[in-house]
């Protein structure tokens, strides 16, 4: 291979991970690759790197100069909100995050919990422990109105499997760039409207200043009494207070919360223990090694032939 | 209207719903109808009456002479096996099911498991239970190979859904007219192939001489270890006795089980109590009084008009 080897360094806090980027990486002939787990590494293998593939990187090393020859960080994550805040990261260091690798595995996981929600899986769990033949008739998502905000990737793997359910889709984003995916489009001043009919309202949208605390007590009290919440973008995209006293106060079905303002989240937060709330540890997209080792090579070789990287992120817009 | 209104008969042991059915099939025009309830009020109504829409009707009184009137006898179920065997049926009665009207509901009952089972929603409610944050990564959908054993109505629903979660899908059936809804068709003679790279196999057959415990230990085994079973059909379908030895072998990682040999299921049947199966409660495909009514008023309709029903049964063929 004649082409260029760049100096990469992978960073995660996780061995097994870092080993794993590491050998998909030189397996595709990349033979540069440096792999740290921790501050003191990572202080290490700094000094000419020029790519860094990164989850959880210490950035305040970035605006040392020892970093001076770091030209790109490529996140090993879809949203980019903290990366975007920090200051310690040079704006000459181009920022990339994944897109179009999360759209199976979180429309899967949304898909899992609306229809234990609507088929009642909690029942039929609940007949089988107590050996009870109870053949009650639940009810579909066929008929059913899903409003998903934000159309990325995300959003439109989402859409795409609720026509296989025979849903009404409506869809909220700032740009209107795939309002055709949908039956109803609405823009960000119509949040009130984009609601008022949904039986499952599904969250994807990044977190920027403008979408902080979106998700409001006048929104969820604008949603049906019956409705539930899906939240799998950021936690900060609901306004948590609210949304625990617009639960308690008895409105909305349920809240599927796979991300929170706080993570890990505490402990002792209600979240865990109200009955109306399905809390997962921000698990529904994965980065999988496999996937971002795909994309990441992929934008490897675009980097080295100057084409424009994938998932290039707009520090202005927020991601 | 002008057109003649033959005297109908619906029967079911719930009031709630003869009284539905009574007054769906009255609102479109047809005002010789009577509902029952028990055998004393079937008997009473019978004299007359030229058409039935039953379920667990007593089908004892048919060969009476008080039934002497009735010609056609619309079940308000899709398996008709027991009706099939029932030598008190003359064959004079035309027999019809539910036909097109189970696909929604059995679907989504179908997949609700499948994502339950393959993103690990128990470790996800065990996890929420211990207030633990425990980000793990589960299995997609996407990739697998899902086998539909029976391609009606309700098996092809299902191939459309696995079409829309990127599955790889196989289909047996005996008629191989729809054949071209798969990767992969099987006859009735290729059941071992058919199953052996499935990751789900899922039984929507009906229960004929042919398929009576077709899913015996050599099937079962003849599965990857891992693979799932999924009973949407009828009991007898599967040697119920080997799949529990079998799943007590450690073979199979789980079998979702709507249907019976016996229902209800004994209240001290093992079924209810293994780790590794769910029980519901023929459930999966219930007879909504709006969907039967929408099917059996369509039905009286080309009855009047001399057109051939829809779900005619051959009790030759079994269904």
């Amino acid at each position: 291979m004649s082409r260029r080897s760049p100096n990469i360094l992978v960073f995660s806090p996780s061995q097994t991970e870092v080993d794993g980027y590491v050998e998909s990486i030189r397996n595709q002939g990349f033979i540069s690759v440096k792999g740290a787990t921790t501050f003191a590494e990572a202080e290490k293998y700094l000094p000419s790197t020029e790519i860094i593939l990164g989850w959880k990187f210490p950035t305040e090393l970035l605006s040392e100069p020892i970093a001076a020859s770091v030209r790109w960080f490529q996140s090993m994550g879809a949203g980019v909100n903290d990366l975007i805040l920090d200051k310690s990261i040079p704006e000459t260091i181009t920022l990339t995050r994944i897109v179009n690798q999360f759209g199976t595995h979180i429309s899967e996981y949304v898909f899992s919990f609306l229809l234990y929600i609507v088929k009642d899986g909690q029942r039929m769990q609940e007949s089988q422990l107590n050996s009870m033949w109870d053949p009650f008739i639940s009810d579909t998502l066929k008929g059913k109105t899903i409003g998903v905000a934000g159309l990325g990737s995300i959003g439109a793997e989402i859409v795409r499997k609720a026509r296989a359910f025979d849903m009404s889709v409506s869809g909220l984003s700032f740009s209107g760039n795939q309002a055709s995916l949908v039956d109803q489009h609405y823009y960000p001043d119509q949040w009130l409207e984009f609601v008022k009919d949904l039986d499952y309202l599904v969250l994807t949208l990044p977190l920027t200043n403008s979408t902080h605390h979106i998700v409001n007590k006048d929104i969820l009290l604008g949603m049906k009494p019956n409705a539930c919440l899906v939240n799998v973008g950021r936690g900060a995209l609901i306004d948590e207070g609210d949304l625990i006293t617009v639960l308690q106060s008895g409105h909305l079905q349920a809240a599927v919360l796979d991300v929170f303002e706080k993570e890990p989240l505490p402990k002792d937060h209600i979240f865990w223990s109200m009955s109306n709330v399905f809390v997962t540890s921000h698990l529904s997209g994965p980065s999988t090694v496999d996937d971002v080792s795909t994309f990441f090579i992929e934008n490897v070789k675009r980097y080295l032939n100057e084409v424009p990287l994938h998932g290039l992120v707009d520090r202005q817009i927020g991601y």
